[in-house]
């Protein structure tokens, strides 16, 4: 775990909403020595409310903290991790909980601090905002991905112990642009389809008759078409290049099914629909296979930094990381090649 | 209802599926005489033990019916309707439950059944299938389109005032042609688009990391890609020309997304998804306003079938089907113009 010799680590949460707060309820629950700052006063004030430390000031609330939790907006955080870091030792690992890494990884290289900042993204639902909703159990046992660089493996393997404790997280490690091309497919494609469907309907001479005989297909399929239009397109245009690119992928399978149909060849759009068949059904039927891997106390984590990100790339993730007299053992799950037919 | 003078009407039902068992279960606990019929020599047994008469000849179980259900596959359709014309009195009302209208409607025309076969669909879920899967309350106050024909009026009538008592229908009356547009969009679409974004999964080479974080958004966007391909191609083939129509409108408004986005234009990207999320808020906060409408017994039944088929355009339905003395009074509801923001 991230933390001084003999004693429990000292956390800070900077931007309590829905994510931060919870963050923060749920490090002080696991007995940390925790505080939180938002530039919202209210919201302060509401932290206080649940007995959780939060100070006016930002430098306040993270000075001597061992690992602080950057939970703001995406378009904030490369400000925030500036002033955070020049208010935390050298020693205080940083990380951040927004849905795409690329560009935040790139801020923090740049700022000097690859080798402290551990670029995070916990999967949790956004249905809801705001610390009122915070809980202690919103991340209980969620993926949460984090991106470890060459020269931040040490971090990494403190905030990959902590979270594991404390939120008992299934850590998925992987690089900043692998896990925005990833998100890409798993989450913002998809905004944009319910938004086509939505939106072809709004524009359709038969929307009200649409909207009567809308069956289960496409209740499901324009969901996330209601949540709010900023907030979504802020996430899109936030991930732009790999959003374009993964939805190319998706056009073209849509090509060869269109094909298909066009030319009323039954035995290719059965073809077809059988292939993405096999990906929808391995999403809840996958078993894993579990391993163990002890990396040494070597300046060089080449071979480490290796496995990590092949493993979060296969689709496995970490649940257990003990740091043990300078060396790290992982115990890591790997999906099984067989699949649930 | 239905009927003879004085009496319940004699329904039959041919096909005892998913559908066709839980039509014919309801029909019997309403306390008519009903018969099944089905191909397959052990879904008839079934239905005998389930206490419904069953014979092994569908001459026999359709003979001196007041209406027959055709609840068999959509290919099958012509051939039965046929068999089944010819085994029945020229007052006996036919029906289907098929996914798709203009093909069959344009085969009972073709066949000189247009005034007393009534094109239907009745929304269920086909998460199932088999008849040990049907239940009385299948279709419970589904909504229901039948598609009236300008010969076919009385026999509308008749089956509408049938399926409004005994299955607390809401009947959706539809021309055939606009019931395949609005169920290419309402349903055949979204299949394709659930295909195309599970299929690029399939095919990427970081498929298994994308399950491994896959979202609310992709888990319910690929929800129907799970269904049985052979099902799903034929009824999109069922379906191709309106299916290739709707799926161009989805496309152009994906288009306008896409270029919103690769343009970094936040403000009109933000534009295009709320037009999309006014038709997501739409699909569950309509409000409905309620009407009566007479109709005398004339020959000519213009003005009742242009009546009919502007509720169900106009996204409404029939709650009541009064037949009286040669006239009929329906209760209409229609979608109210403000919505829920």
């Amino acid at each position: 775990m991230v933390g001084r010799a003999g004693g429990q680590a000292r956390a800070a949460v900077v931007g309590t909403g829905l994510i931060g707060g919870s963050v923060l309820l749920r490090l002080r629950d696991a007995g940390l020595d925790v505080a939180g700052w938002d530039p919202d006063p209210t919201t302060r004030r509401y932290a206080r409310e649940q007995g959780v430390a939060c100070p006016d000031a930002v430098e306040e609330a993270v000075a001597g903290r061992d690992v602080v939790f950057l939970c703001g907006p995406l378009p904030t955080l490369p400000e925030t991790l500036s002033r955070v870091a020049g208010a935390t030792d050298d020693g205080c690992v940083l990380t951040d909980v927004g849905s795409t890494k690329a560009e935040v990884a790139a801020s923090a290289a740049a700022q000097g601090l690859g080798h402290r900042f551990v670029p995070g993204h916990p999967m949790a639902g956004a249905d809801r905002a705001g610390v009122a909703s915070a809980t202690p159990a919103l991340l209980d046992g969620a993926a949460w991905v984090l991106c470890p660089g060459p020269t931040g493996m040490m971090a990494f393997r403190r905030l990959a112990a902590l979270i594991i404790d404390v939120f008992r997280a299934r850590v998925v490690p992987m690089s900043a642009p692998e896990h925005d091309a990833v998100a890409a497919l798993s989450s913002h494609v998809p905004h944009l389809l319910a938004g086509a469907l939505a939106g072809a309907v709004q524009r359709a001479a038969l929307r009200d008759a649409v909207l009567a005989l809308a069956a289960g297909s496409f209740s499901d399929g324009t969901r996330v078409a209601g949540g709010p239009p900023e907030r979504t397109a802020n996430m899109l245009l936030g991930n732009r290049g790999q959003v374009l690119s993964e939805l190319a992928a998706v056009r073209s399978f849509l090509d060869g099914l269109t094909d298909a149909l066009r030319d009323g060849d039954a035995t290719t759009l059965t073809a077809h629909l059988g292939e993405a068949r096999t990906a929808r059904l391995a999403l809840h039927g996958r078993a894993f296979s579990t391993h163990h891997r002890q990396f040494p106390a070597t300046v060089d984590h080449e071979g480490e930094l290796a496995y990590l990100r092949e493993l979060g790339a296969a689709g496995g993730h970490l649940t257990g990381c003990r740091v043990d007299g300078g060396g790290v053992t992982y115990t890591g799950h790997l999906p099984m090649v067989a699949e649930a037919a």
